[in-house]
């Protein structure tokens, strides 16, 4: 039943007004028990010179590119070894963490996880199942699940091995990236 | 600079209010790149006699149990080995899926995963480090990760073994679960 | 799709409430094609104490009684012949036009009708099919249809004789009476 | 002392607009006693991208032709005996009932009222005094009452019979006309 | 905290608008203690066509000139004796009170003024330190204060001589102002 | 024409929300030519669980003494020679001037006023004819007008000399106390 309305400065594209409208939606139908299709959310645009706050007139922030995107154009590149691409897309405080036996496996160089995967597999890659953003604050984190498929490094294909990337973004920037997956399990040699 | 207003019928808590409004913030922000002192989330009550759709008086949904505090409590359970008091949070079409070669290990039953986990650890207990909710319509998906710690079969303890669970949720209920770990790498012999 | 929204101040019952909701729902759904489900209508009530209108506060108008209510009651009146409990319906001005060969019959004096009313039936009941109020501006006009039943001066009975009042009323006062029926043909000696 | 304001896509006719709020003012005046000059109607019109019920968007409903209109439309229309342009107007159940001695005369095609007629008078036409409609959930009911003025069969002009009648419209079609006059009355041999 | 939203007819320039936004932000202000950063002012501007009042469509009021802005032209008008031009921001029952021994001296026509300043000084200027706006229904009393400079009849020149003006302002048109300085102590004779 | 509408928490006295309500009133009459009837001025009060900026639940700030109250009550206690309790509405920074040659007297102790007005008046009473509040951001400019009455050192009363005070306050100090008055006219030798 709740009604959600939002005052924005006008001048965001109506595909922002629509990403948010259904963030919006989605924040009530986590909360509230609605029939989704009571759950109805509108946006008074006002020009710039009608709002004012503090006294002061204030100019729209600009809309965010969704942090969903940024991660799954990051994991292009990756794919891809556009290394240089990747790295615009990180903050300089930057982490990752692979699998590994104690806490995983931390770097913050993308050279460096080249580096870790030589031995592991010749090329991998991923097939997206999901894509979740969870919001909070200004940080979203966003995961990534489906399955790998590539060349282990003595050329033997592997396929259907499923993984997960947790990524924080904020401000448009990758501050960490999280990974899972089941590569140890599937290509460990036989016992 | 944006102001979210939401008209609600008149009867939900305060702690009910207040993660609405969060969430609310969160939609924003994760939306337009306004800091977040600018967002302003305000809840105007009316009375039930005050509100009508469709020509008819309307009773206000009730508020939803976070479903991360679902997932968690779940999690509790499973670890006190309580399948009773676990299984009245899954839904009917409830599947698990933990690690595998091939598209992980599928299970219905909460009996297979205990038959599953017998040959690889005699317990486990989890230390979470982060719980995401992602909220879309009326799935809410629930991430878990942080680390493991327990006994092999043979009584060697493990820790720091990271892990992340990803649960889909609806209605207070969980449909899915899917298991990812560093188990296999962290307990494999070493090579 | 439309959302209404109404400022009142606070103090009308609830019963008060839900007839504007209802009317202003029936507003909407005579001009606009929208299934009665997609409008909402939301009273915000505020304290006496937080409404000023040039300068002064206001108190709320009292509620109207129902139009409909009145005009039944006061044909009740009239079938019992209590004319003076009717007359307290009436405005000063009221004035009454029941069939006639030229422009109808016109009386403004309850006496009079019960003259005009002699020759023609001993006494006379309606049964209500259907009452609608037609608002506009401060006046609402009130029409009742239906079935007359009763017995002619020479005892003879009649049924089913179709009628239609047509009622202006104002301030809770009813201005103005209007009749149409069915009796003359009903009761002709036939030809 | 009651403000309403409506929540409407943009995209209505400024006639649209203007007689919903009439009718929004009417139906609070009916409602509530509050001098006219002191009820506020107001529309706030947003883009269709800025509205989204049950997390899509919506497109607004297109605006009734008021009943009213299309009332004296039908009339004129059979006035003329242009049946074919007035039967556009009638919903596939559509029923009339003229006078008559037992529940009025039932018939539902217009051919059958032309034939009723004919003994009655050779032509007639109606002088509008009022036109009312009454606003109930998606049924419109139209009330037009004045008098009537044409010849007998015989040649004989009648002028001055009052007459009312009633409509029930639903989404612009008339679904039921009754009839009352005075024509029994006016046109009865003297007595 | 506060949220100050009004509603206008579309069509006020920015300039008018940010002036009513500064003005309802300082009336907040004034009586609540809030940061400022914390009052926000937003207008809905709504088309005409989308505004009824006592269900007759209304136009926008005329913005008012600022009463500032008026008294400071009269004050340029009359240092360069341009009576015709500054008696045009006159009202009929125009008053002026000047320094005088008891209740000061009383004065209804420029031309008074003249000969009333010829015995003190032959010219003057003002430097305008401070224009205060007091508003208050229709009226808004204007506060300017600062030093006057010029010369005596006998050529001595004074200068740093505080003075305040009191305006009142209604319908942009001056009624009544009252002057104050220290005229009378700077040029007092030595004692 | 126009609407004004607050959001504030609830919990602010009625006097507080009457005072703001004609403060915001006077604001929109002083910039718009609309009749003051035409100004309605709403507030919505929420609960404090009900608001929510920058994520974080706020306390409505506290109402501000009227700051011409404030004055009104400094004059009484100078007046009265309680120069402790006229203190204490003084802010750290207070400056006064009072009528003198060049740009006035300056002073900042009360005591220093004592001693100033000794050779001036034995006793001195104010008769205010006007208060007027001028609000600008968090400032808030009084000015009080009127005559004084009193006693020369000599014993000669004297009486209807016209004052005019001005205070800049500030979060209920003043700051500032700028005097002008007749005194020197009216009280000067006869020359």
């Amino acid at each position: 039943m709740p009604i959600i309305r939002g005052t924005l400065i006008r001048g965001y594209a109506a595909d922002v007004r629509r990403r948010l409208a259904e963030r919006l939606t989605d924040a009530v139908a986590a909360t509230l028990h609605a029939p989704l299709d009571a759950i109805t959310v509108v946006f008074e645009e006002v020009d710039a010179d009608s709002y004012m706050r503090g006294r002061t007139p204030r100019s729209p922030g600009a809309a965010l590119r969704p942090a969903g995107d940024i991660v799954l154009e990051f994991l292009r590149l990756m794919e891809a070894r556009d290394l240089d691409g990747a790295r615009r897309h990180l903050s300089p405080d930057f982490e990752m963490v692979f699998p590994g036996p104690t806490n995983g496996t931390r770097m913050t160089r993308l050279e460096d996880l080249v580096a870790f995967s030589a031995p592991r597999y010749r090329f991998v890659r991923k097939t997206v199942d999901s894509v979740n953003e969870s919001h909070s604050g200004t940080t979203t984190t966003v995961f990534v699940s489906g399955t790998l498929h590539g060349e282990q490094p003595d050329g033997t294909p592997f396929a259907d091995v499923r993984f997960i990337d947790r990524f924080e973004v904020e401000a448009e920037k990758i501050r960490r990236q999280e990974v899972w997956n089941d590569l140890a399990t599937a290509l460990r040699p036989a016992t």
